[in-house]
């Protein structure tokens, strides 16, 4: 019997959560980004190559299937779905958080699935950036070896932390950390974030720092403040009614996805852009405004537990909704689709944060 | 017998839905634009000439029956009203795509009928640039042949033929067979999108091939995506109930029929102002943003179902409007109207293509 | 017997539906327009003076009561109560269109009323510009005997004509009797529109034309659209049913009052603000962009039909408001009040004529 | 018996109605204030400072408890409750408006109790500009004397005055009293609004006038007008029926508190700013604006009633906000907080006075 840690039952937590209940917040400013209708478009949609070089691999598109499970026995049949649809499309992917399996090595089989079921895709291993602090390049090695990774992810979460009753609450020493890492470190380091997205001034930091690319993790999909206000009404101690009410008054922090990509890009760095993405029109809006990637958790996570054809149903539809949408700007390929004309609408001018 | 084709019936779907569905979308931008009131217009209302010169021609009013049928014999009598008050009110008018016909030549009588009932109004023929990419420059002269047209309508409907089961998804060689006919032809060819609208760039290119007019066919009137969508939802075939969700995802693609008018006016050519023109006011508008002509297809087809007089009296009621604001303008012609003083607000700013 | 003309009976069409149906229309744009609080104003809100010279007459209060009825026998009573109050509290007040005493001379009375009961109240003769084109500076000089008037407005009123059965169409003319009569009164001439505004383009040509004063009578009160509009409805003639709509599709048709008095301020006239005037901080606003006098109709009907003590509560209350506003930008006068710091949002930046 | 004055029972309607009623009015304009999300702060939330330095005192935060009662007998618990949570937290306090105790000495204790529960805590004695005006600094020495004060704050609340029946309309000498109270007294004076903002021009007199700081008491939280026009509506007497709707006409006159703040900051005199102030969030946007201190009054209210524990738990939670917020913008402490990026939207650029 494997026993279950704090950390394992509490991403069991989330997946329920996020399957069943509201958890978006906000808006992420996709509506507010116009790509501009070519009513002679001169290209073959049935020819559209929707393929995109990152960190030295060539995706089928720029749909990445963001990071969000493994940790707890249960969620290696939703891995074990994420990474097949990502060896079928030839999408790149990212596992959750690691720390579960780190932590408790009986774990390891719920986040290796993944390479099992994926041998060729671009996979990307997780762990927090309180736990690279606290435990060094070891755990990031570790990490990245459980599935023979081919990058990892570093995730900054420090709202989640904040109202979290089991949250790391001291940020120092992250930034030197993660520094080291990217010196030391023999493969790629993604830094991203998880809601709140990431400012300008941060992208030019994280850039400094080495990392390999960054994730703009952006405010207008799936908000930590909503599924720890949710788990915090859930629960049956006391001290917790005050977290509701906290996780609720931060449902719309954050920089908005569109934002925080406009904020990231002039750093220079690969981008990938992920929360509220929803549609393959958000996907090319995305692109069209600087980045090389699009990632998306929730809306893969139903069609997950559903199974194989619902996930696959929906990534189809997803990547015809992309294809339409670079046929229909007469971008016959990725750099086509990131050379259109965009217009930006007054409301996403400013960082929307509440 | 007549044999209907798949193209022909797929045409009586068309009017159907159009004439019980709720198949308008978005804003063409009219109400961000605004007239100035002139309280001493020193003009007589009995005297306003609301006559305009296109492409040649002299018209009772700037209203033009946009393209919207035949092809299968239940549209005769469509197009037969139609005609009749185009000769009545001396309109100009066009036919809906005569593919069905040229296919099939069984159906010419559902467009021949508009030159009967309108010997001396200006008909446009109507033909897809796809089929003319195609079919060439015969498939053009027969169907500008069959009405006795005085032009050809180039329709451009990429988003229709994405979306759509049948569809075109190939849009290579159009510009090539535009500029080919535009340089050949007997007749003026204008270019017309159909609910997309045109960008400036497009325009510019349009008016490269040598297009005598461009109509902005644009988004805020009948959405061909809203059609296709409910067309899917009807049908039994399985692999059809993804273009619903395709079609809905679509629904507010495409540049706004004021956004469009805006910039392709800059392009030089004679203009028609086609996508959610509802009332002689978005008309009046329409002309003083530079269009010559404004076209309604939608508002017209109940009306002419229901018969004359519905049709008359629908009619007659457009062009009091139109009159009465070119009195409150203080504009006794078109051409005062063109130099009238026009605010555009800030919404219409951008193209708001979602 | 009196025979009532049409002219007169319309007008007692007028007031029934004014006093009980929704005839206010659109946004006249006083909300876009701040006032600054000025928290220590340093003046005694028992000694503001609200007193102000208009056309060398001292006011009582910037409060004019505009032009409303008259040329009913049953208006009588609502034009003594007005003069009544008038007297009071020493405002101006204007007479309705005098067209159906100028017609038939035994309704007279029903406007020499208002002179018996304000015997040294600044009174307003009205009539309208086509009569006046047509009947020659002869009827302007009898409405202004009527009521031994301190001026005449002459009203424009176009967009009524343009969507009244009975209306004149033929605006040409107006212009130049407007001039001549300006040039031979022996009083002074005011221009008023009565709902859609006036432009700055206009203004220039009615300053041009020697006029004394400007009445913007703007969008945002009410509307003759929408009066018309229910006027028709209740006909029982088919031909009326087609201007129920006409009336309804210029419902929005015109420019804001604070827009208009934007616009009409420079031509260097005095002005009067009318036209959705609501409260004393409307009038001090309306002050503060520069009107001489503020305007309303619409708010006195009902408390006038009511009787004695229902008017005077309401004068009492908008000047109460009145001086509250003034004490409270610390404006012990309307000089004062004249220079006080104004903020206009950026809705009303443009003329938001639909 | 104590025999309780008019102002006196005044008093306890202000504190029932507050603790029942909806009397806030309008947007502070908080919501259109941007913090930028640090995604990696690299700060401990554990050790966060949040303290700050105020006319030569050290607070506990930012937080201030603002000036809200005494003057009845009942009142005084709310005083003990208040001052108790000032001591524990080491916040700032004021007394609401002495007036009632200078009237009637019985009535001393309601606000000398603060003292007793707060020996070390910075408490802040208050009376209204009039009665500085109308008796001098006697009763502005008393006043401080009373309650031990070590600032005394002077209120202008010219708009309740001029809705209020038993109100002052007087508001001259006001400035004259303000000066000559400023170069005598012994403590620091704060001139602070109850509602309606301070302008920048009237920041400006004050600073010139020689007062220590200013309390925006800007529009969008407790609303005199609403309180008043409740009051009056619950009065039997005929002529308060007028006072209802003329409280009303006013609910949403002032300057909203973000505009206020921004107007007095560059009069260059320490700065509190109340007014609608709901959350640690609001409290940090002030300070990134300017602000020293960010003082609530209606939030604190039923807390208060409630007893000490809500009361504490209310604070606790505000102040757990703060650090939230303050650490996810990597702000150790309060100056670095001042320093922070802050994005001001559109709608708050003017002065959003109705
Ligand atoms: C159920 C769930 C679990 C997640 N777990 C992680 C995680 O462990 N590590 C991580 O970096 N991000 C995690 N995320 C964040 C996602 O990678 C992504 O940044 C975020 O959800 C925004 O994308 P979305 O709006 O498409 O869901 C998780 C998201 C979800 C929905
Ligand atoms: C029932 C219907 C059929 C149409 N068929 C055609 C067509 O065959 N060819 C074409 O160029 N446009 C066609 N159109 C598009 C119209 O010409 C017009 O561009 C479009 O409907 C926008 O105008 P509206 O909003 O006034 O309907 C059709 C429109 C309707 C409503
Ligand atoms: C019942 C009624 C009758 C009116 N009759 C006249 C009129 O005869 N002559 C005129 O110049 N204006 C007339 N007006 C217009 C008013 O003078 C005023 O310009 C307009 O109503 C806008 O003000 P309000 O919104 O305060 O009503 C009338 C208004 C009303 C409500
Ligand atoms: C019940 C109550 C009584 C108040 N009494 C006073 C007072 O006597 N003197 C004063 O200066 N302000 C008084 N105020 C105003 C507050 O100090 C504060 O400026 C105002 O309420 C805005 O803050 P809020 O929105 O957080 O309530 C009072 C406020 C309340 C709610």
């Amino acid at each position: 019997m494997t026993i279950i840690h704090q950390t394992s039952s509490r991403k069991l937590d989330h997946i329920r959560i996020c399957s069943q209940d509201e958890v978006e917040q906000g808006d992420p400013g996709f509506q507010g980004v116009s790509l501009i209708h070519n009513a002679l478009p001169e290209c073959d949609m049935g020819k559209i190559d929707t393929g995109v070089r990152f960190l030295g691999h060539l995706f089928g598109s720029p749909l990445f299937i963001a990071a969000m499970t493994g940790g707890h026995p249960e969620t290696t049949v939703i891995n074990e779905q994420l990474a097949r649809a990502a060896e079928r499309f030839n999408l790149g992917m990212g596992v959750g958080s690691q720390r579960a399996a780190l932590e408790n090595p009986d774990l390891e089989g719920t986040f290796g699935v993944v390479r099992e079921m994926a041998p060729s895709a671009f996979l990307c291993a997780n762990i927090g950036v309180v736990q690279l602090r606290d435990h060094g390049i070891e755990w990031a090695d570790r990490a990245v070896e459980m599935i023979r990774g081919d990058a990892l992810a570093v995730h900054l979460n420090f709202l989640q932390e904040a109202i979290q009753p089991e949250g790391d609450h001291d940020a120092r020493g992250c930034m030197a950390a993660l520094a080291s890492l990217c010196e030391e470190a023999s493969y790629p380091v993604i830094v991203k974030e998880t809601g709140s997205g990431i400012a300008g001034e941060t992208a030019r930091r994280i850039a400094g720092a080495g990392a390999a690319a960054i994730d703009t993790g952006g405010r207008g999909g799936t908000s930590w403040a909503a599924i720890e206000a949710i788990r915090a009404d859930e629960s049956s101690r006391d001290q917790d009614r005050h977290l509701v009410s906290l996780g609720e008054e931060f449902l719309s922090w954050g920089i908005p996805t569109v934002t925080s990509l406009c904020e990231v890009v002039p750093a220079g760095l690969p981008v990938i852009a992920t929360g509220g993405v929803r549609t393959g029109i958000d996907m090319a809006k995305a692109v069209a405004l600087g980045a090389d990637l699009a990632g998306m958790a929730l809306p893969l996570l139903n069609p997950a537990l559903k199974g194989e054809e619902s996930l696959s149903n929906t990534i189809e539809r997803l990547l015809h909704q992309l294809k339409v949408t670079m046929f229909l700007t007469g971008s016959p390929d990725i750099a086509a689709l990131k050379r259109t004309r965009v217009i930006i609408s007054g409301t996403n001018g400013a960082l929307g944060v509440h």
